[in-house]
Order: structure tokens, then sequence, then C-alpha cells
């Protein structure tokens, strides 16, 4: 007679990739999970699109894992699960970014476990580590590369492939959808954002509070061109306290070398926690694929089975800031006359814009001016960049992307 | 007349660089940790060398913090206050890398939490994501650089300096002590490595189970012909299963450029842990610092608060196994004739050492033959180079180091 289990039922919303995965993580891990908890978890109902009864699932269920995304039917399911006491772990960017306040309070209202690990950077474990140091260490900033696609087709481009090759690639490979505007766009990163700034910082942002640009308008010889400077592209999202108040953003950016996530390559997802007391962390691993996200989703499982994190607190709001400083690369295709560079950066020097390193090249009507500016407050770049789109020798709109140039050790 | 607020009293023994940090950061976080958890954190009690009552710290504390280091008297300290109900937090490598079972087990029995993150990587959170994500994922392979003090040493070797400089560099800085051989000797990483394979492969491993070796015998210009191999050299902590037992070693190991571990430079730790669920992870950030090693402490008090992680289960050891393949560079001092290479080849291919790569260089008596094997079993490759030591051509002992090889994405 085989010894009684003492089960701890999961009710399973979605079986698509993410969830047939973790059903079957959930399987081959269950013994080692009850040997060092004391209870076994098992999937006690599954709803699929078109099986299953959601109240009969919640009346069986300790605790609902959705892996369904979108925003209805699972926010109204989230949330009558936490109404009836039942703890929740989700994977619903989507979700969390647009409604992420009234979850929060239901969780903190009912005394559950709300837990979204995997909604955030695949299996790189950022928000449990913003969570448990967040009390013990007041943040300043957060860059990310929270998109794996996007990041995958930027390391193709550093390596000599145009947006268009390594967008078809990403979709061979299954590292892109067939649409892939949501994560190009920006989209997808900026929803991510959202939700660590809201952890870190404990300030509510939306999906729609977030500034963000894509990487579609990228150019390779921008790359070929940031190589001189020793500069390296990648779409960076950034949550930071910037004059008293909250900046958070996604743009394409340019890193120095010897940035921590300089060096993150492929689908990689990563990172960078920088506040005064621990100068700064980096954490980096897969950015997504149905195993590795399950894996962050059986992990917040298990972290509920063992009593782990609280709700993120009530909000204690910053104000969003959008107009801060940063340094920017630009670039401008002009007809090669000797005044070019003097009346650029005559209109430049005018607006404040200070010029860190310039690379001229180029004869007669294929003239190429690239500069690197100093930190400027990005109000006046574009009043100047405006004024410089006048000019008639310029050949093509000037392009304009982000640098951070901090020095890191 | 004010609120009376809920106290969480912590008893602090040890009071030098780190229990003083700690005291300082928890005054500065002690109103935001309320805000998370309704209960603010005071130091209730402090234990230095010529002040304080352990008892009386003991009956008013509900956790207790151990930054005293040693074994005695923080090991009767820590199980005394356990026994009486009391939750710990340790810095302590030495007594959980000698002590850790009794420790663990204490813990267990009595219904306590038992946290120790700053005692491995500094602020690098490795124990708290090990912990959560081992139920969810089975572990492979741990790499680490945990020791910043050579971890420095050997960046400034690489940028020219000798092993004696870089040493007197980090003594100048404040990164190594008068007495360096700790850490320059390994074992201060192997303690490390002994904590981490406990929490990853629930296998009891203590300090004299590891087999480390130090940086005080590398040369630089092992270091310069490591770069024109593309390997780059650092003090490597692994713990990995092999032969269905487990490895737990630290060695001197030169890295792919494309190794995660590679970029880490300066007093920085980084580890990376790898599965077949989730690929590998990488956590990095600043290795030790009074600071740093209290916030980490603090992050650990603010886990105990909210209920955190379960100590380590009882264990369910592998096998220890130390006979083990790895890649190795090989390099000989040696007389240049026309016979050399192939008598080391010679004897290399009759002990199963197959040869990935080849410098030789020099002319007359000053000629150099540096060599990366393909993996090959230790026991192996020492009765190789036993050999091999006993050509006449050869003009210095002949000089051997681990190269992980492996590609990554």
């Amino acid at each position: 007679m085989p010894t009684e289990r003492r089960a701890f039922n999961v009710g399973l919303l979605g079986h698509g990739t993410v969830g047939s995965a973790f059903s079957e993580l959930l399987v081959e891990r269950a013994e080692e999970i009850e040997r060092f908890n004391g209870l076994r978890p098992v999937v006690s109902g599954v709803l699929t699109r078109s099986a299953g009864d959601f109240e009969e699932i919640l009346a069986d269920a300790e605790l609902i894992v959705e892996v369904m995304g979108g925003i209805e039917p699972a926010r109204a399911h989230l949330l009558a699960a936490m109404r009836s006491g039942r703890h929740v772990v989700t994977a619903n960017k989507q979700l969390l970014s647009q409604h992420g306040e009234e979850l929060y309070e239901a969780a903190r209202e009912h005394d559950v476990r709300l837990r979204f690990e995997a909604a955030v950077a695949g299996t790189v474990p950022v928000v449990r580590v913003l969570e448990e140091s967040l009390s013990a260490t007041p943040i300043e900033r957060i860059h990310g590369i929270v998109n794996g696609t996007t990041n995958f087709i930027l390391s193709e481009m550093a390596n000599g492939m145009t947006y268009e090759q390594a967008l078809a690639e990403a979709q061979r490979i299954g590292y892109a959808e067939a649409d892939p505007s949501d994560d190009v766009s920006g989209r997808d990163a900026a929803a991510k954002m959202a939700i660590l700034a809201r952890l870190a910082f404990g300030t509510p942002v939306r999906l729609e509070d977030v500034r963000y640009e894509g990487i579609e308008h990228l150019q390779r010889d921008d790359l070929d061109y940031a190589r001189e400077l020793d500069l390296g592209l990648k779409l960076i999202g950034t949550a930071e306290r910037r004059e008293g108040g909250l900046s958070v953003s996604v743009h394409p950016t340019f890193l120095y070398s010897g940035h921590p996530l300089a060096a993150i390559s492929g689908s990689f997802n990563a990172v960078t926690v920088e506040s005064e007391t621990i100068t700064e962390i980096t954490l980096s691993g897969p950015g997504a694929g149905g195993r590795q996200t399950a894996s962050a989703v059986l992990g917040d499982v298990v972290s509920v089975m063992t009593g782990g994190a609280r709700p993120p607190a009530p909000p204690l709001p910053l104000e969003l800031v959008t107009d801060v400083d940063s340094a920017f690369y630009l670039h401008l295709d002009v007809a090669d006359r000797p005044s070019v560079l003097a009346a650029v950066t005559k209109v430049l020097g005018e607006h404040d814009v200070s010029i860190k390193s310039v690379v001229q090249r180029g004869l007669g009507e294929n003239a190429r001016l690239v500069m690197v500016t100093h930190p400027v407050r990005e109000s006046s770049l574009r009043a100047a960049m405006a004024r410089v789109g006048e000019f008639d020798f310029l050949r093509s709109t000037p392009r304009t992307i982000r640098v951070i140039e901090e020095e890191f050790v």
C-alpha cells in the first residue's frame, strides 16, 4: 500500500508552450520538491481554450498558475482566485504592466502570495533579487536587456547582417514571431520595465507611462561607426531616479565596451541593478523558451510553498520625469563642403550640446558626420537637431541614438 | 506622543568593519523596511571583544546576526541561539564550510531560519537563487569567481604586472590582507565552493574535501601566451556532477573569451549556474567591502522577517570524485632541438593526451613550448607530465593549468 502523499494542488490556466512545459517539469521535479518542502505539487486541473471549468479548477487548487497571456479572462481569473484565498503565480507581463496595482492590492488585501518571475526576464531571477534586496538598499538605477528577440537581432547585425536579414533569421529559428512588432517596437521591453520600475522604486508605472523606441529604424552602418567608437548597440530599458523623480524608458542605446551589458549577446537577457550600497550587480541568462519560462514559473510555485516573499507594498510614488540628460550619437549624411562641420557644431553649441568625439568620412555627396555628445538634456538635443535638420546640405534625416557612457569597474 | 513601533530585535555578534557597517545601514533603512514588513528592525544588543554579554543579548533578540568570524565562539553562540528558537544570519564562511551540517540540522530541528548570503559571494545573491531555483531545476554545474582579491591580482597581471607587483597593489588599496595566504592559496574560495556545492547538490562538502590550488605560482608569461590562444586566466571554483558523483575544486583556470566569467574583472565576484532546464544563468557584483557585505547581511535579515527560505534539506549525498576530465594548458621551457616536440607529443599520446593547439617560440636554450590539450582524465595528464618531466632537454619544471573550453552562446 503506497504511503499517502501530502499534495499541494496547482490549478493551471493555459496549456500552450509554457503551460505544457510546466506540467512536464512539475512531474519531473515533484519528488525533489517534496523532499525539500514536505509537500508534493500536483496539477489538479487545467484550463485550456476548449476544455476545463475555471470554477471547478479553483475549488480544487491551493495555487493558480496563469500562463494564458492577454488581459481577459486572465485578469478576472486571478482576481477571483485571490479573493477566494488562493495564491497565484503568473507569467503575464501585459496584465501586470497594465493592471499591476489592482493585482498587488488584491494580494495584500486577501493575504495571499502573488509571484511573477517569469513575466520579466525569463530565467533571470531579477524579481526575487529586487524584492529581497529592495529593503536593504535604495536602488538608484536599473538597466536591462529584457527582450531576447531584439538582442538576438542586434547581435546578428553586429556580425554584419542587415536588420531585415537578422529578423528573418530570428523568425527562422523561432526567436521572433511571424508578426514581430511587439518585440521590435520595444513595447514588450517597455512592459517589463514598467514591472521592474514598480518593484525597484515603489512607483506605479503603467506600460503607457514608459517612453519606448524600437530597433526597426537602425542601420547597419550605425553599428559600423559605433565599432570605431568602441561602442556596442543594445535595446536597453532604463529605470532611474532623476531630478527627484523617476524616469522609465526603452531605447536602442550604445554602450561603452566596459559596460556589463555590452557582453550580453544572442537571445540572452540581463539586468544591472545599481545602488550606492551594493555598487552594481548584474544577472544574466536565457531570455525565453518554453522550458526556461516554465522553470521560472515552477521556481515561483516552490517559493509560495515555502512561504516566500510578500506582494509589493502599497505604492509610494515618485513623479515620472521624461526630459532627462543623456549622451547621444548623431549620424548625419551630408554633402562634403568645408563649412558643414562648423555649421553643425555652431547650432549644437547654441543649444548647449557639447561634442565628445567626431568621425567624418567620405567625399563629395556621400560624406557622413558621426558624433557622440556629452550628456545633454534631451529636449535641448531635440531642439538642436530640429534646427540641424533644416540645413540644405543634409542628404537624409539625421539619426540620433542614446549612449550610456558611465565607466564601470 | 509618538506611535508605538513594532520592533524586531536583532542581536549583533561582532562589531568590526562589517558589524559597524551593518549597524549603520540598519538605521538608515529601518523606516523603509518597516513600510514593507510592518516591523522595524533595531539592534537590541551588541557583543564585541571587550563588551556585551551573550546571554543578555540572546534574551532580548528575535534574530542573531553573527559577523565575528572564526569557529569559536561563533559556533557555540549560533547553536545556542537556534536552540532557544532564535533565527540566525551569519557571514561566516569558515564556520559553514567546516560545521555546516551541524548548523543546518539545528535550524531544521528548532524550526528557525538560518541565512548566510554574505558568506559566499558578497552582494551577489547566489545563495537565495540556488535555494529557490534548486527545486525547480536539477543543477549540473557551478563555476564561480568567489574571491575578489585573487581576481583583482589576476586582472592586474593581465594588464602587465608581475604577481608580486599586483599583490602589493592589492594590499595598498586594501583588497588584500597583510598576510594574504588565505586568499592567494585558494583556501577562501574553497570554503565558499564547499558551501555552494552543499546548496546546489545536497551533498555535505567540507573545506577539506575541496581540492584547491592558488595563484602564487603563476607567471606573467603564462598570461602572455594565453592571450595568443585567446584565453583569459581566472581563479575558478567548480562544483559539478561527474561520473555519477560530485567534483568540487578550485584552480587557476584559463577560460575562452566567450565564457561568461571571462569578462569579470577587478575585485568582482561572479557565479554561473548551469542546468539542462535553464541553460545557464550568471550573477555578478562586487566581491566584498564592509558596506556591501553589510547589505547582504541586512538582505538576509529582511528575508527572515518576511518568512523567507528554509534551511537546506537533510543531505542526499553524492560520492565525491576527484579524478575528472579537463583540458589543460602545458608550458615547457626547453632547449631548442628538432626532436623536442616529437618526443613530448609521443609521451603525451601514450597517455591518451591529445593536443588541440601548440605555440612554439624562441631559439637555442630559451625555447618555449606551449600547448592546450583536449579534455583528458587528470590522472593520465599527471602521469604523462611525470614522464615529460624526466626529459633532459627541459630547463625548468613543466607548468600545467586547467582550461575550460566549452563554447557558450
